[in-house]
């Protein structure tokens, strides 16, 4: 796709590593190792793949220093491997620009404010009061409510739903089928029926927070719903009203985050993991995938909880178990006192 | 946001409970006990909070009468707190009715019968035969396919989907990226292909539901998928076709339900519950979060079946227990058979 | 809602089985045991309901030959009665095929090929070097981004989007909500912030896919994610980057595949379950709704892993061993040991 062309000496001079071979090598593109041709970059970053290595039809490849002498291709030796072509990769694929201005098809508010450079796409609505800052892009068929605000050089893909008063910082990537500041789950019993408690609070996205496909962030019941900067969500996640997630955490797909739950910085977060309300999560912790979080957690760590899967045959037999334990447990209790006074059992 | 003001008479008046300290403290917000100021009302609901009541700058704090004198503000003594607080909140900020008509960007297909009363956002979709109700809202950019009836004063969020021939009640209020009548799954195998069942059952939806953004409600194969009156569903849940959800059941967030289930009136189920096909959940049923109902439940009760969680390591070596427990169980059985003839055991 | 009308002796001539009763039944639709009315074929494919086979008023049914006798009414003896009456349902119940054209609302950019029998609806975007094949249907408000190509005779629902330069191959169904081709979760370390991976792979998928509702599918990082012919998916799946479904595999709802899995041929995944990400499963695996699989399958079977559901009660009582197992099966081998050396125990 990328027509740019860079040599393994231009990268070293901007990204930092030891370059070892031609560094006139040219690279077009990046790779997997597996896949890669002439004109491609490749990188080793998890052991795994080093058998791929030796096959490798790449260029040049990136490594790290204790894989220096596994091949005899031009090579970069990065301290993160990883981190080094993601930002080669980057270089050669910059995210297009469309060109600013608002699509005739879209729908602005007279008292909406889009900046001069930012981008409104075809079928949008952009509601009375809200805000597109320079360089912000709402890709077609998003809505973006009353009094809400995207920040400068946010992306959003299409059929986005920013709802009113809702605030995006700068920077943002939001992908399509994300609905921000949908009213958060809370009814009040009377009697039988249920009545709703209106949902006053907004959702404030901080700068740098990406968010994948149909993940929703309810808005707050009467504070707001808190994402704080360099937060990183998958697809399809869930985060209810009240909510605050620390900066820098990453969470994975299908993770459910059930309201006023207070994720801590720094934390990464499995797929299809689901936090209890009203929790309040340390900075630092790891939650595997799959794992149920039903109360706080106080310290930095890795925690986890899943059923252990098998083949059904031996989890039919296992799993009966689970749910005699406590019975168990008991009969091992009670070989134990008479195993303590064996003339009692007798 | 709201520019109403009202008096702890007023409210005592309209809603009942018992007025402590002067009856003419204005009130022109809600807020919760921490961030209340002047001109707030909060509440104390949930003991947890408690410790935040002594230092609340609230004007005035509605509470139950265990709680009677755990301040010196002004305060409302009401049966349920939360019932109390939710309506003054409703009062305070009643939802935003935008002027009935039809947007000139949206397509009506000339047959579609809309209310006079109804709204038509931006950029939507209305099929033949479709039908609005009075004071129907549908958002911007949302569909109504072609004989789809919504329900007097129901109002859509921009970006929801109701499929054809499906059916909303009443007051419902559906958020953005609801699906309502895609296809449900099914398949019948042709030797190593799959033939599609046509689903040609619809989605029929009671009066005063509420349905969470990124939720789908499949319609159903021949029968109707049925959600009755007063049902409330969070966010990015997923109904299967010919599934039956009875009155005033309310679910959480990432629930998934498996076609031909039926479940009771007043069940609460908590968030990512999973419950299989074909079953049958009896009224008043509550599911525990993160369980999977793989049979009917008969009678009312709480059912839990979730792995607690852990630290990793900890998990690691009881998690291997798990996968051998028929064996443990047969090493007790022994025990206690040699325990029972000590003479053979050696 | 058809108005086609068949005689039993029409169906077997085309679809085979043995018929018993009269061949001229005149059948008009397709309808459950317990709703069927004259005019109406049902069937009985699964024991559960033989019950409702002696009250039903259907004209006539299909079962298989072991229940052959079971009634009186007209009836199909067929090999698989529910694949038969899929084809009759199929057969009373075409699917509505819009006419071919370009809505005028809809925006086509220049470069953009779409076929002169396909249909684009109200309020589309086509981007430029996108392509329609003859027979494609693309529902209104979907999104088919710049050099995405959408296969012969596809049927995409109301507010679908396909992202650049993603491809769906012929006769695909997709329902509102999905969203293909958006960036796969990819950020590397550095320091304490993430640095995004740039998605540029595609989204690759064969011919006769179903996809359901509010279902994501990642781009490649690097290389494609890719579906292959005659997978089934249902609502609400997360396919990661880089994954591979292969042919005819179906996957119920609410299931996570994470990134760089590959999943055989002829699998079928129950709802909520969850695949890490860096798997390979084999061809044929079958795997139980909710289990969450962390290792790759090399053989075909059923795999189960799931917390057996109890009342919370007793749940609670038998859970708290899940986190002493260790522990218990400690003391069970200290009675082990001590019976046998019975003398050293004392």
């Amino acid at each position: 796709m990328a027509a740019k062309r860079v040599c393994l000496r231009d990268l070293v001079e901007r990204f930092g590593g030891e370059l070892v071979g031609d560094p006139g090598t040219e690279i077009e593109r990046v790779a997997t190792l597996r896949n890669a041709g002439p004109g491609d970059l490749s990188f080793l970053a998890n052991p795994k793949y080093r058998g791929e290595l030796a096959a490798t039809r790449a260029s040049a490849v990136v490594l790290s220093a204790s894989e220096r002498d596994s091949c005899t291709l031009p090579r970069i030796v990065a301290r993160d491997p990883y981190l080094f072509f993601a930002k080669v990769l980057a270089l050669l694929n910059p995210p297009e620009r469309p060109a600013p201005g608002i699509h005739p098809t879209a729908v602005v508010e007279v008292e909406a404010r889009v900046d001069a450079e930012a981008t409104v796409g075809a079928h949008c609505f952009v509601g009375r009061g809200a805000t597109l800052g320079p360089g912000a892009v709402v890709g077609a068929g998003s809505y973006i409510g009353a009094q809400a605000a995207i920040g400068a050089d946010s992306r959003l893909a299409p059929r986005v739903t920013v709802n009113a008063q809702c605030i995006v910082g700068a920077r943002a990537i939001i992908h399509s089928g994300v609905v921000i500041g949908a009213d958060g789950f809370g009814f009040a019993r009377e009697g039988e029926r249920w009545f709703k408690i209106p949902q006053i609070g907004r959702v404030v996205i901080g700068d740098d927070v990406e968010i994948g496909a149909n993940t929703t962030i309810d808005r707050g019941a009467l504070d707001d719903t808190v994402i704080e900067d360099d937060v990183k969500l998958d697809n399809q996640i869930q985060v209810g009203h009240n909510c605050r997630i620390g900066a820098h955490t990453a969470i994975a797909g299908c993770v459910g985050i059930a309201g006023s739950t207070s994720i801590g910085r720094n934390c990464m977060i499995g797929g299809a993991a689901m936090i209890s309300g009203h929790l309040v999560i340390a900075d630092g912790v790891v939650i595997s995938g799959g794992t149920l979080i039903s109360k706080s957690i106080a310290k930095p760590g890795v925690y986890t909880g899943v059923y252990p899967f098998e083949e059904n045959r031996t989890w039919t037999r296992n799993a009966v178990w689970v749910r005699n334990l406590d019975a168990l447990a008991e009969r091992v209790r009670r070989l134990e006192r008479s195993a303590d006074r064996p003339e009692e059992s007798l």
